[in-house]
Order: structure tokens, then C-alpha cells, then sequence
């Protein structure tokens, strides 16, 4: 008897997909990775020492590798600009898909894969918020459910990256969505977890700065921000997302409720060692979200695979991301107009005058 | 030779003018507690037994005590409503005085007492905000100021209360000026601290709920709310206020600079013992403002001695518990009203519709 | 081009053997496990559902599973008692061997190991100590030999279990060769490293209770025991062994130096989550070494597999380990006999009244 | 009515001399310090200007200190040498004794002072452990007696002094009694607090080095040590002193038990800020025994005072002061000597010869 593993392909070798395709060739059991593609040239190099060895057939055309003998899924982690369309493609191919985060910056892109989703119940199609599948946030939303906090009421979560010199964030403004498409979605998302999905905004409030960017300014963005999402049943989140942390990345979530409160990284750390020196005490932290969220990847990757071939629900519904996105969304208008945005209990935009 | 004392004398013996008084009393080498005034029986009985044995003499009327012979100074600590009146009272009565803060919770009379005490430069007037005496936002500051932060752009603070089931807080909202002028005002005046004084507020939003006592909205007020004040000068700051905290007392702050950041309570903690059990490691934290902060009270009643009796300049303008209140009550209307608050330049408020 | 995969056999599918053949099975990339052996009915009723399926040989004759066609390694799991002879096998097989700690819990037995693989230079055989492996022990390393803590001096080790309250541990010490044979080998390996496995002891002392389990006295043997080995090179370390655990498992170390102190471990915590509650704030912590070392034995794995594919050093020597049992060995004498133990500075051993 | 003060004479200026004058002078409401002896010029300079203008009488000779009118305590602070026969020269005038510790490195020395307290039961006389004041050990120490951790069975406790360069402590050796007598003897205190003063010695190990004042050698003492006590009724203490740390002071005490633990001050903090920076964060720690027990210092001096004045029991018996000194100095013994000390079960010492 010989075990059936899942035969995936990859979209993209960037710094994400990269982690990716390592996780489905070497860190899912269940999984084999046959194919992957990439337009880059250079992940191509990459991919001829790395992969092709291992018997991954490399593609420099998407629609080929869809077609590669046997395909079941994609995992997607090309540029976000084409995570809307490689996904329905997919999807139309009769395969599962895994996107990276976001589905798109534009609600109405994401909307379509959704619909495009819908047609197919029998596929699994994901969007990967890699906190649901983190250990501790797992834990946090366990003991949420256990009751151990009471009645959940106010999230603060941020997404706080360690100050990268490069400039590279400047341009990347330049089709991010914003900070809060960027970077909060992760929190938003988190929200719409340990609230429920059913919360609808009822207000939403944003300020921003430039701190240590302020060419972000001509692309209408920050590097600083600071967000109130107000939802109808008596919930608020707040967010706090940066690109100027000095001492690594450092991504904290509360969730704090009637009779308890649980914080996920409130102490960030790299590893278990600490420094005594002359100055005091020390501990690093972790660099990037690598260092953080490695662990949560390979989950992801193991899960889906596990959704995908045993037929069992994924652990989040793809509306939640379309949802996410929207909500960030209005978060960066809020931000970059400097108005508040207010919505009625059915979840329709009002304008403040008519209230 | 003898050493000469500061003569002082307490107004109001609730409960902080307890704590005030036997600071006074016990912890204040260069003082001497010569007088006490409280209207209220139980308090008088509380002083009889507490302070008169110790040579302090009782009063139940405050314009008798600030007769009282030799007296140099009056500390404050009855109810917020007289503090004004009290204060000026002092110091056309040629007093220093210590005034429990907030001077008013209406911004103009807390003016007035500003200008009651330009007319006589030679007296001490000081409204106390207790953080400011604190030994970790001390360090906090200097390290600040050492440049270890570079130059500080963001500002979390939070002051959160353990849960009081008494229902005490439905009936204190009637007059306590909102939960962002009675909790937030320590974290606004920190961040006129740790950002300077000239800072000018540019927007200001804020949301709210009544999670765990909904009787508060009759004063349209709330038992957690979240604020955002940006200022010109691309500084932010955030406060979160609570009354439902479970644990105990967690006041926290995040000073978040261009190259560092400082955090001030990050990890609650009563004092140096965790216990390890069955079900992990606990730690106690403190439960209420005394816990935490009562070396700080010690400490201003100090640094308030010695700057009345070597005419030194105090820690803190009372301009700024001005400022402070007059901030805390904008995040209040933007609270109440629902709508963001924005201000020019200089300072003057606009509307919205005309930027 | 298809890729070289080491052929691993594992012997003994017990509680560690079967972490060991699930890493080797799906957590190693460049090793294939073909082979497993085991005597025990209910282990090999484990193995056809968990490893028959993915092509893995099940055997009942370890001599037999030696002959498995391509067999490149053997990983040593099964009882403490048979580890040194099944080792030699391999050994004589021209099999490299990973075998789990220790080799046997009578350094003769163990010394004849050594001299077995000493014969067959081109084998790697190593005797895995997990906390090597470990990413904070190894990052504690690199910052020794970096030099920020001076000259190491002082090591303070402990190997703390969670209680088990099901008595196994009584049985147990008939053969575990004691506590410090079989818990404090850890933190005697760690000693070696972090010391240099050059050091000779000077002195040993151990003290020890029975304060759960009375029971263990037959065996000679204690719940809880305190040892110190003063080197000669004026470095001492001491070690605490326990089985009495109310939290969880506690391994912790420090590295004292001239200028500085490494902790690895010093907060145990599970994962990222605090809960804060009405009795304080609280964290788990792991409830057994997987709980904390899983990922070292992952590592542990891929080590050893590119050791033996690409002909490189292991990462520690087999005559290590040995040094490590004659270290407990003679602790758990000194514990046993209530008499220090000393030696000359070319570690023979001497009677005090020599001295 | 007046309140009367108890009238303290404090004898010795030099550092800790003058934490306790001005403890009593300023924070012990209930005592007067009245009086002050010194036999050095230059404290009596710092006496002047610090403590006659406050009414302090100085006197360079004890003896006539002692017939200072209305004098009812004394407290200790001068060298060691002379504790024992200043606090009994006290006792003969009848009057209370706070002695800080110890009241001599010889045992049979502080046995003459139990004799001589011991005919004036109407006195007061302690020997001050300070840490048997601290909030956290008391608090420590309540948890135990609720029953928190089961039965207290091992005992983990460290006295590490931040390195002081000047080489003061090699001459300092000299009459110090050595480290366990003059470090561990508080940990020791601890245990008879923590175990019950009743526990008798069954066997003592030691162990030490000089790592960093190669000098300490010529006065039989070392700069980092480790002991270990085993006492008859199956308990264990063991011991670290170190005046080599490099972050500051590390006093630190577990309290195991058979069903959880207790540490205090297992994360040692100087206050509660931390340092984000581009290496980690970082917290500081006090640089010595006051930046942690200056608040104990305080509590002590009024513990004392409420004691004297109501005739109340002391917190401690002066027999453990003598008994601590005792197990310090076996301790010691075993340290310079090279051997176990063993004991028989009524506490009388036996060669292992005899076993």
C-alpha cells in the first residue's frame, strides 16, 4: 500500500514563496511539491538548485504549470497585484488553492474570488492568515473559548516591523494598499477570529505620521499608524502598526474581556537565553516574521493539505479575507482623508450629517 | 539649631487625603503636618484617632484651617468639585499648595486658578500628578532625554482599573468629567511630559463602550474607551482607559522613539515572587493605584517640601494640568459626540467642513 | 539528477524511538527511513499503521533490520540496557549510529563503544545529547565563545520533570543507574561543552532526598538530589535533579562568567500566551522534555544526516559521553555512599586521608 | 496628649550605620533617634550636618552614648568585631537591641549574647536579617504557610554582590568570616525560616573558587562558592554566594515544595522600565543590597520599634542569628577544608569514620 500525498504546485519564488515551496518539499508529510513557477530568472536559479533536484518541475509560464500531469493545488505567493486572477484561474483548473495574504488590495478583486470560489464548493480555497495557525494564538482563542476571560470586548493588536534603511518600504507603498491593507490586515483578521466573523464597524478613526519615511508621504502612506475600528455589538479594535521598530519585530495581541484578559507575544523573545552583562539584562528578539511565525507556516501548509485530501473544513472562511481587506481598507481611507467613517447596523456607509 | 519644617496643613481626609496626610505626617522628613480639615464625621473620627495625637489640629471648616498659625502650605485631596475654589483660596491666603489633580474637570475654572497663582509668582502651586514622581517613569524620561530612544514619535499609555462590582463608578460618572479626563489625564500629561509642553493637538477621535456597566450611559459615559491625539509636530498618541481590568491595576506606558523604545510597566508585577502550581507560573499584580504608585506619592509630597522651602523650581507647570484636562475633555466630547475634532495650526478648533 | 537520501533504520519504537522515527520519517529531508525494529507487539502494531504505509520495513531481530538492503545508519532508541550492544553491532555492520543518551549507565560498557568506533573511523556514531541541538543552548554557546561573559567559571544545571504521580519512576530506578546517571547526564554534557571537554574533576559532592516518592529507596535512589563537581581548572558546577515538578518541566542553565552570565531557560514558558485572571497574571509552561525539546531533536536529526551524507564532524565527540556517565556516576556514589569524592589533577581518584 | 516615641541610640555611621539613622531619623514614626556614636572623625563630620540639627546628641564613646537620658534601644551597625560586646553592654543598661547581622562570626561569641538577652527577658533584642523584612519573602513565606507549594522540602538560595574592582573585599577577608558567614548567611536565615528553626544539620558539602581575586587565597577565602546542607528531616538547602556579577545584585531564593514552588526574585528588575534597542531589551538591575532591600531596612526598623514600644514578640528569635552563624561556619569549614561535615540526629557532629 502506498500513501497519497497532495501534488502541489507553486506560484512564485519570492522571499515568501520561497518559505512556501521549502514547507511543502520538506515540512509537510502529507504533501509533495511536483511543480513550481516563477517569471523571475533569478528564483529560477534558485529553483534549479533547490527544487528541480527533488523532482519539481519548473515552470516560467502559470498556466503550464496548471496543467502539470496530476496537479491537486496551488499555493500562491506571487506579487499580491495577481493573487486575484492566478487564484480563479486555478480555481478553474478544478484545484485547491492556497494565496498568500491578501487576496487582493481592491474589495471588489476580492469579492470575485470569492464568487468564483463559490462555484466549486468541492475545492478548498484559502487565503493564508498565518496567526490562525500559530500555536499560541490557537492556545488564546482555546482558553477565549473555554471562558476564561468572559465576554470578549476590546482587541489591541499591532503589527510592528523592525526599521528596514533599504527604502525598500517607500516604493512598495506604491501598490502595498497602506499600512493598514499591509500590515493590519494580520490584526483585522485576528478581530474578526476571537470576535466572530459577524461583527459589522460601526465607526472607524485612523492617524498616521512619517516618522522615519516621509517620502511614504507621496504615496498617501505612513509608517506610523494608529486605528479604532467601533463595531455594532458593543466590540472595539484598536490597531498600532509600525515599520520603525528598533529592536525586531514585534507583533502583540490583547484580548481583553468582562473577566480576564489574554495577550499572544506581550513579552517578545527570540529563544529561551538572556544576557546578564554590565549594562542590566537582555534578551534579542526576532528579526522579521520569520523568526516569529516559521512554526505557523508550516502549520498552514500542513493543514490545508489535510483540508485538501481528507476533505474536512478549513479553519477559516475565504469571506473573513475579503472582509479583512475591506475593513483595512476603510481604516487607510480614514487614515489618509482624516475623517471618521461611520456605518449603520446593517453594515451600510453612512455620512456623520445624516445621523 | 533647629531645622525648619514646612508647616502644612491637609484639606479633605478621603482616600487620598489619607494617603496624602500620613505622608505628610510620616514620610516627609523637611514637613511637619500641623493641620488637618474635613467636613465630613467619619473623617474627623479617622482623624482623631490618626493625626490628633501627633499634634495636628482638626478643622472642620477649610477657611479656619488656612488660618491656622504659622501655616505655609495646603495639600488638597478633597472632592474635585472644591478643588478650584480651594486652591485659590490658598493662595490668596499666601500659601503653597499641593492640589490633588485634576484642578477642575472644567477646563475654565481650572484656568482661573492658573491665573490666581501668576499674581503671586512666590508661591508654589502645583497639581499633582503622581506618575511624574515615579521612579520608573523617571528613569524612563532620563533615558529618554540620554537619547537611547532617538526622537520619540508615539506614545501608547493605558490606565486601567481592576473591577469595583460596588457600582461606585455609575454614580462618580455623574461628576467625575468622563472616563479620558478621570483615567486619561495621567497618560495626557505624560505625553506632554515625554513629547514637551508646546505640543498642539492637530485631530483628535475617540470611541467607547459600556462592557460591564451599562447604567454609565446615563452619564454618557463608559467603562472602556480608546483615543487617539495627533499632534502637529507628527507626534501620536493613544490611550486606552478601562474599569474592568480582572487581575488588578495596569497602567502601562510606550514611549516609541526613531531608534528605540521605552516601556514603562509592560509586565505588571506586586513584588518579586511568582508562584509555580499546577497549572503553570502566577504572579500577583497590584491591585489598585496605591499598590503601584504609593512611593510616588511619597516622592511629591517630598519634591513639593523642598521646593517650597528652597524657592526651587517644581517638577511640573501648572499650565500643563490645565493643558491635560482641556485634552482629556476633548477626547471626552469626541467620545460622546462620535465625531473627530480637529484643530489648525495654532491651535484654534475648526471644523471639518472647512479644511 | 535525483538526490541522495541517508537510509536510516530505527531500532526501538518507545516513547523517544517513535520521535525518532517520525523525524526521521517526515522531518528530515536528506534522510529516508527504510527500516524499523522492535521486539514489542504493541510498538510494531504502532509502526504498520504509522510507518508501513510511507515504504518503512517493520522488523522483529534488530540483527535482521542491520541487513536491510541500502541501509546507511541505525538511530538507537530502545532500553538503556541494550543501547552499547546494539551500538557495536551497527558499529560492525559499517552502519553509522545515532544513539540516544547514554550509551550504557556503566562506563566500561560505554568506554567499549568508543573503542569499537574507534576502528571504523569513517562511521559517525554519537550518542545524542538533545539540548546540543537546541537553538537557545547553542545560541548561549555561540555568545560564550564570543566572549561576552568573560571566562566561564561557575554552571548551575538543573533537569527538573513535571511529577507523575503513576509511580513509573520507582520501577524505573532498578536500571536508570540513578538521578544523576539519568537526568543530570544533561546538565553534565552541557558543563562539558560550555567548560571544554577537557576538564578534570577535582571534587564531588551530592546530597539527596525521597520527599514523593519513599519508595525509591530500595533502589537506592532520590526524587531529588543536589551534586557539585569542582573542576580542577578552578570552574565548579552544580546540578539539580528532581521528579517533583508541580508546573511542568524546568531545564535550566546558567553559565557564569568572570564578566557576565548567560541564562538558557531561566522563565519557562509554553508558548507566547499570558492569561490574566483575578489571582494574577499566569503562563504554562511545557509538561515534559517534548514540550521543550522537540525542535532539537528535529535538528539532532538533520545533524546527524549530514554528517554521515557529506563526510563532516559531528557536532560532538563520542568519548564525551562517556565522560558524561563517569561524572554521574561517581555524583551518584557520592549521593549513595554520603562521602565526597576526590581526585589528583590527572583525574586518578584519591582517599581523602591521603591527601 | 502626646505620643510617645521610643529614644534610639544608634551606634556606627559608617554604610549601613547610616541607613539606619536615617531610617530611624526619618521614616520610623514611632522612634526618635536621639543619639549617635562614632568613633570616626569622619562620620562624626557626616553627623553633623546630618543628624545634630535634627537633635541628634553625637558621641565618639559608646559607653556614655549608653547613659544618654531617656535612652531605650540601640541600634548596631558598627564592625562586626564589636557587635557582640556593644549589644551586651546595651542588654546590661536595659535597653533594646537592634544588631545588625551577625552578632559575630564566632559561635561561641553570639552564644554569650543569647545568655546575656536571655536574663533580661523583658528586652528586645534582635539580630537584624533583612530579608526576613522584605514583602516579597514574607509574601513567599505566606503563600507557604497557606499551604501553596505542599510540603517545603529543598531550599535553592543566592547572595551575588555585583564586582566591586576596588579590591576591597580581599582585605575585608581577612575578618569577614568568609563568604558563607558573610553572604550565605542570609540564605541560611531563610531556610530556618522557611524550613522551621528546629531543623538540625544531618551533612555539609562546599565547594569554591577565586575567580576573579586570585588574592582572596591568602586569607582562606574564595570569591565564588556552593554549598549544600542536608538536614535530618529529609530537606536539602543548597547555597551560591558570588561577588562577581557583572548586572548587579542577584539575591534570589526558590522554596520547593511537593506540590509547587515559590521564587523571589527569580527576574531580577531595577523598576519597571525596559529598554527596546537595536541589540534586544534590556532592563537594569540594582547595583546592591540597598537598590533591592531598602524598603526591608525600613519595615525592620519599624517592626523593631512597634515591638519595644508594645511588647510585643520579634519577628525572629535571636537563637536563629547564632544558628545561621553556626551552619555558616560548617560551611565554611567545609569549604576550606576540603570535607563533608556529617552530624548525628541530635545535632552533634561525627566523623564519617564513625558511620
Amino acid at each position: 500500500m502506498t500513501v497519497q500525498k497532495l501534488q502541489v504546485g507553486m506560484a512564485g519564488l519570492g522571499r515568501v514563496g520561497k518559505l512556501h515551496a521549502m514547507n511543502f518539499l520538506q515540512k509537510t508529510p502529507r504533501a509533495q511539491l511536483v511543480a513550481a513557477f516563477t517569471p523571475d530568472p533569478a528564483e529560477i536559479t534558485w529553483g534549479r538548485v533547490n527544487l528541480e533536484p527533488h523532482g519539481v518541475t519548473l515552470y516560467t509560464n502559470y498556466d503550464e504549470m496548471l496543467k502539470h500531469p496530476g496537479l491537486q493545488a496551488v499555493a500562491i505567493g506571487t506579487a499580491t497585484s495577481v493573487h486575484a486572477e492566478e487564484t480563479i484561474k486555478a480555481i478553474e483548473q478544478d484545484l485547491h488553492v492556497l494565496c498568500e495574504k491578501p487576496l487582493s488590495t481592491d474589495v471588489e478583486v476580492c469579492r470575485a474570488v470569492v464568487q468564483a470560489a463559490k462555484k466549486k464548493p468541492h475545492l478548498k480555497v484559502m487565503c493564508g492568515f498565518s496567526r490562525r495557525f500559530d500555536d499560541s494564538y490557537r492556545d488564546a482563542h482555546a482558553k477565549m473559548e473555554q471562558g476564561l476571560i468572559g465576554r470578549p470586548a476590546i482587541i489591541r493588536s499591532q503589527t510592528c516591523d523592525k526599521f528596514d534603511p533599504s527604502g525598500f518600504y517607500v516604493e512598495y507603498a506604491a501598490w502595498s494598499g497602506g499600512v493598514f491593507v499591509d500590515m493590519s490586515v494580520h490584526d483585522i483578521d485576528l478581530s474578526l477570529w476571537f470576535f466572530g466573523d459577524e461583527v459589522l464597524p460601526k465607526s472607524i478613526s485612523a492617524h498616521g505620521i512619517t516618522a522615519v519615511q516621509p517620502e511614504l508621504k507621496k504615496y498617501n502612506d505612513y509608517d506610523n499608524a494608529v486605528g479604532i475600528v467601533e463595531f455594532w455589538n458593543g466590540k472595539i479594535a484598536y490597531y498600532y502598526c509600525s515599520r520603525m521598530m528598533a529592536a525586531g519585530q514585534e507583533d502583540t495581541t490583547e484580548i481583553i474581556g468582562t473577566e480576564g484578559k489574554l495577550t499572544v507575544n506581550g513579552n517578545p523573545q527570540r529563544n529561551f537565553v538572556n544576557l546578564y552583562h554590565n549594562g542590566g539584562i537582555t534578551r534579542e528578539i526576532p528579526h522579521n516574521f520569520m523568526g516569529r511565525f516559521s512554526p505557523a507556516f508550516v502549520q498552514e501548509a500542513n493543514d490545508f493539505t489535510a483540508a485538501c485530501l481528507d476533505n474536512t473544513p478549513l479553519p477559516m472562511k475565504l469571506s473573513n479575507a475579503v472582509k479583512a481587506v475591506e475593513i483595512g481598507s476603510y481604516l487607510q481611507e480614514a487614515l489618509v482623508s482624516g475623517k471618521q467613517i461611520h456605518f449603520d447596523e446593517i453594515g451600510r456607509r453612512i455620512e456623520k450629517a445624516q445621523l
